[in-house]
């Protein structure tokens, strides 16, 4: 289907950053095929936004998206009570068709906030979230979580799960695309992680693994393996372009400057870092100017407890200024370009700005609303005042994954299902 | 009219914390007649709120409405600049109109994100602030602010009109209630400021004053008045249940102590602290523990930049927590008590809790929406998922200020008529 889209703002994101005014976007084939004034093109779908603003897709760089069924699951509690009470004997539980449910209401609160593309990473039921990613209309880089350096795993068998699930990612759309992801180095061997990395490599797919999270894990990982975290990760030699560290947030001037000089991507995911009360804040702005890729994630909804991208943005630009004592640490273009075109790179897709050849995954939000106004500055009001009932409109892969607010599929039956697999996870 | 609201989980904040499921709400002349299971009241009006959270109105205890007409004004600019080239002119042209538009503009997006009641200090326009909270259907408790100990000002000119505005808002509504202010301490001398509060104690409102909301301002009144801003505050007399802080940023622990003492009311606005970048984290908590009534604002649109209280309840529980390294720290019940029963306590308002004989100031929330599901805990979900798009219903005083999403005044010509002033005072 083509659709010609008339007569917006476009927040294009291009190299120049221009915003474009009453400009049009013909999208064709999956593609932005042309963008400009007045355009003339055929397209059996016609949308008159005039008063609408356009912004490229938003990619969460890192997230769990089954975990949406821990939801306020074991609030209040402490993070070891939390893990080993709540969420790890649920876990156990977990089956496929739970993982699916999960994903499809993770699913639906994203593309509802404006998400077109997310980084998963998880330890169970994989293909059903392939499945859910397919059905939901959403592009997704998904990868089996390893890990080894923990009691009752197995290097040789992780390494044959995440590596055999993302050779037999088949994709019927193409949006769904498979990632090699170890949990962390402080509970994945150097050979897990090296063996994972190696393998992302002939695959020509993206490495995921959580670093530098807490305190604690930096300890860990000094003790364990003599080095931190993202020094460690670069002995091991996995640390490159198609690298997405999650978190990084204790980490030293010279781990930045590795990270920099490797061009590795940095997932932050400030709500979640937070909401965990690591007490600490990625230092993002200083990841960006040494040359790393700078993305944002919201990580899972047991620790956010959103996958609200547009929440991370104002979030991620909120705390920069305040940990630097600097209102010019961190720009909204900036979070927007963590939020858009760093993210795309990250996950290595052809994203995450308005322009001819792009993949056409885009966010049409209302102007006229009254938290969106005056418009001195559109940039601006998308990262520090938009929030989901602004987005009308979210295009993924040139298709409506939401048409007027309303959902591609049955949004109320994927609550119900969601809800019933919640309850029978947490033994209610 | 009355008002029968049938099958709805109530987030009551009453005195046991109760949330009842199935249940219903009688309003009656602007107060709740009666809470509970199959209520059999006679209503002109019937609502099935079946699936459907309501819970008390949101009250921003410190904010400045007309500023909304700033929102995004002069981003990417240091504090001295911002004020000097941007906002100082700009207010300089601002009339009563502008201050009516703003404010209206303003309370659109209050009412859509839950906000019922709130807390203004502003320099102009305070009459045409007063009509717009009339025509807008919310609660307000309004005070021109003054200010003497800067050049071009004098005590006895800005008492009069602080005080004279005071005595002469007459509410049509009885929704509309009048307060005294005064800017802060390092820009009022102690006679302003005790003559203020005397004034408030006659008249038996609310006195409302920033303090301590930069490190800066802190050194300045060391300096210029021999003691630190809460000390001096207290020195002057003017704490107590009466009186509301906006921001207390920088507190020392013996601060602290003497709010709680005097049982002053603070005022958090942890995404203006964050977004102006002053480095520090109010200590809410600790203010809460020591007696104070710890309450949260949004402060004005220019530093935030949005009037969402629900990002704001959500933003204080996450940086206690991350400030503390304490995910108890701060929880979801508190930080709602803070924005409802506390923050009506500040205003000096009966509202605040969904129980009979209170105001009739109620949110409706859709609890089908996915952010809001599974529900393992609504209070959580409510602090730390909702957002604007989940409000479909706003009571306040008994009456509909948005009804099925739509506000009750004509809310495109609102943002029309604000966008015209914004324009007009930027000099575009």
């Amino acid at each position: 289907m083509d659709i010609l889209i008339r007569n917006a703002t476009l927040i294009t994101q291009n190299a120049k950053r221009e915003i474009l005014k009453s400009a049009d976007i013909f999208v064709s084939n999956g593609k932005i095929g042309k963008v400009g004034k007045n355009l003339k093109e055929n397209a059996e779908e016609k949308i008159d936004a005039k008063g609408k603003i356009i912004f490229p897709g938003l990619v969460n760089a890192h997230t769990h998206i089954a975990m949406t069924l821990f939801r306020g699951y074991g609030e209040g509690m402490r993070l070891q009570d939390w893990l080993t009470k709540r969420i790890w004997p649920a876990e156990a539980r977990l089956k496929p068709e739970h993982a699916y449910r999960g994903a499809m209401l993770g699913i639906a609160e994203m593309v509802r906030s404006g998400t077109t593309a997310f980084n998963e990473m998880y330890v169970a039921g994989m293909e059903k979230i392939a499945e859910a990613a397919e059905t939901g209309g959403v592009r997704a880089t998904l990868a089996f979580s390893m890990i080894d350096d923990v009691p009752g795993h197995e290097t040789e068998k992780e390494l044959r799960e995440g590596i055999g699930f993302a050779g037999k990612l088949k994709s019927r759309s193409g949006r769904v695309k498979a990632g090699i992801a170890c949990h962390a180095p402080y509970t994945c061997t150097g050979e897990l992680i090296q063996k994972g990395k190696e393998a992302a490599n002939r695959m020509s797919i993206p490495f995921h693994i959580h670093a530098s999270e807490t305190r604690k894990e930096v300890f860990d990982v000094l003790k364990k393996r003599g080095q931190r975290p993202v020094e460690y990760l670069d002995k091991l030699g996995v640390l490159d372009r198609r690298t997405v560290l999650a978190h990084a947030v204790y980490v030293t001037k010279r781990e930045i400057g590795i990270a920099g000089k490797k061009g590795a991507s940095v997932a932050h995911c400030p709500v979640s870092n937070l909401k965990l009360a690591g007490g600490g804040v990625c230092p993002i702005g200083e990841f960006a100017r040494s040359g790393a890729n700078a993305a944002l994630g919201t990580d899972g909804a047991a620790s956010n407890n959103s996958l609200n991208m547009l929440e991370t943005m104002k979030m991620a630009a909120l705390l920069q200024k305040n940990f630097y004592w600097d209102p010019l640490a961190l720009s909204a273009q900036q979070a927007l370009d963590f939020a858009t075109i760093n993210g795309a790179k990250a996950l290595g897709i052809n994203a995450g700005s308005i322009e001819e050849g792009k993949l056409a995954d885009l966010v049409i939000a209302d102007a006229n609303a009254p938290n969106m106004n005056p418009r001195h500055s559109d940039m601006d009001n998308i990262v520090y005042a938009m929030n989901p009932s602004n987005i009308t409109d979210v295009i993924i892969d040139g298709k409506f994954a939401m048409r007027n607010r309303k959902m591609s599929f049955d949004e109320k039956k994927v609550v119900e299902k969601a809800c019933e697999a919640a309850l029978d996870l947490v033994g209610e």
